[in-house]
């Protein structure tokens, strides 16, 4: 059968329990479908930050390189908001992303029809929404130089960043986009700002030669303050997303809050080749951490996520989210996606109705 | 009585349309204030691109800095949108920022309760919304050097931007939004990406600092990501936001949709003296220009920030602002806010229609 190396990547707040979580989901599918997957287990974020003074150990990112895919569960807290940026968990993550290069981020924000309730727009607005937001990872603003602290030529103290983006790294994220339109609805909406920004007008220069590659997509351009709106709008007028890092971090939380169970995305992140990342798009809450109240869906898709995108194993990923769909409905619903005549259950209990649809 | 000089810049697409109605609200309030209003138009955007063959005219950008203050109807169209950079409209619009040094951009979304309906969101989360995005208009990546295109020490072709602010930048917005959320709900969110970016790390110790001369305000910091959520989830939660250009051109375009009407949403553009520049939000609409369509009423009530930011003319504002609300109250509306059993009208019309309650 085939074999797998997992690295596990709890991190802090409600991450230990939701990697617990979907550990076992991915143990159970994994022996049903004559996979055999192997674990290890590596500190990062604020937990690595305790334990060895640094957000991500050498040994962890070596670990994690080694493996054939890695499932973090979410980083930092309050305890460490205040470090010097080289002391951040989120460093540690940036730290991860570059190191494995997984410069493609996929963020589905999809409106499933259980919890349509749940969002904040109204049901007709809602209802159906399928929206797949590929975010450029390891380059932009997040990785540019120069960076930091200077004075300018008045002598006034100055912060700065850099927005830069290669040739070479519009390309690859712009295929990646295509690809992934093409397997969906065949339309890839381009979000940048070039009405103002010279990055974004060599963005979209770029994104338009790859273009040519893939006739049957149907791509077009958005402005990022115009499609901030329209997501608010209108979310089913989008398909596919390409954008760049910075904006697909406000964009992608953004449409996953139109869903209104964030608690529910998972997320993938890819490279050339190379483990890929797989971790819910949530964050660590560190308020109910330890409480047994966290949504462990999101992690337990990203898992199928990791199956899927990491592994190759369709059939398997297929399973894992048949099973969460078959425990909502059969009416299992955390705190956060909780309404009335459903079944409140905790983060572990939640995880034992997975199992038990897998 | 007292004597102003206001130019007008009524622009492209809808523009002219709009900046007439507001024109004639504007005189008609004049006169019952005792107050003597002369008017200036100066082509702009795409408008003056035909014309003289730049944006932003030298004549025009004159005449504005030797008046009291500017009201801009709305700019660009699919016509210029190929151009050059320094040939299209909006490079108009940002040099016309830069000229008049306009650095503090004011930007209420506000849901009315005549229009909660028009919101994509639940009516338990739209009404009440009252917020004010105060957004830094002339610094940040918008206007920061180095930036174009080049290539990297590998040879490979770039395009890039630099956001960059400098202290002073920092503290006179931060001011402005201190003293805007004192003279509202005190309570002032400052939005940035500190866990990543150095100039937001910079932004967020500079607003801090300044933040010791306004102990009766309470501030916040919040994720840039976070806020695009949070804005989705819960907008009553915010009061006075405070963000970087760029941020602020993405998030104040977020609130204004969440009110579901961005065709009633003003702005007020201001520097440290010198005339301030007042415009709709929305845009220049081609798809509806020129057939009485459009929403005059952003246009009437940047008027009244006109009047009450621009002239300190606080009564002559509230006298506008209240003739919107009356003539929402007697049920008229354009086809952006209709709803049934409300009168559908024109442009024109409803310009006359706040004539009349003036
Ligand atoms: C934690 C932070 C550095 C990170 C990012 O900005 O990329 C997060 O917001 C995300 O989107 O994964
Ligand atoms: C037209 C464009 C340059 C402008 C901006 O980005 O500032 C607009 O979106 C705005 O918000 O006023």
């Amino acid at each position: 059968s085939k074999r797998y190396t997992i690295t596990l990547l709890p991190g802090d707040g409600i991450g230990p329990e939701i990697i617990s979580v979907a550990k076992n989901v991915l143990n159970l599918t994994a022996s049903l479908e004559g996979i055999d997957l192997r674990f290890q287990e590596m500190p990062m974020g604020g937990a690595a930050l305790d334990l060895t003074g640094v957000p991500l150990p050498e040994e962890t990112l070596l670990a994690a390189k080694q493996s054939d895919a890695v499932l973090l569960g979410a980083i930092g807290g309050y305890k460490w908001d205040a470090n010097e940026k080289h002391l951040k968990p989120e460093t540690g993550l940036l730290q991860l992303r570059e190191g494995l290069k997984v410069f493609a981020n996929l963020r589905p924000a999809t409106v499933l029809p259980q919890l349509v309730d749940a969002s904040t727009l109204k049901k007709e607005v809602a209802e159906g929404v399928d929206i797949m937001v590929v975010r450029e990872l390891t380059g932009g603003i997040y990785f540019g130089k120069p960076r930091g602290f200077s004075k300018n030529e008045n002598g006034e103290e100055i912060g700065f960043n850099t927005e830069v983006y290669a040739g070479y790294e519009v390309d690859r994220i712009a295929r990646v986009a295509f690809e992934t339109a093409r397997k969906r609805q065949g339309r890839l909406c381009s979000v940048d700002k070039a009405n103002v920004l010279e990055a974004s007008m060599f963005w979209r220069k770029r994104v338009v030669a790859v273009s040519s590659e893939y006739p049957d997509v149907e791509l077009s351009h958005m402005y990022v303050d115009n499609a901030a709106m329209q997501l608010v709008r209108y979310p089913k007028q989008f398909d596919t997303i390409v954008t760049n890092n910075i904006f697909g971090d406000i964009l992608s939380d953004e449409a996953s809050m139109i869903t209104g169970s964030i608690g529910m995305l998972p997320s993938a992140s890819l490279g050339e080749s190379g483990p890929g990342v797989f971790e819910p798009i949530h964050g660590s809450a560190p308020d109910i951490a330890g409480q047994d109240k966290a949504n462990p869906l999101a992690t337990v898709l990203s898992a199928a996520m990791l199956l899927r995108y990491g592994l190759g194993e369709e059939n398997a990923a297929k399973r894992i989210e048949a099973a969460v769909l078959a425990t909502l409905d059969r009416g299992f619903r955390t705190g956060d996606i909780y309404s009335s005549g459903t079944k409140l259950v905790g983060c572990k209990e939640m995880g034992e109705e997975v199992l038990k649809s897998v």
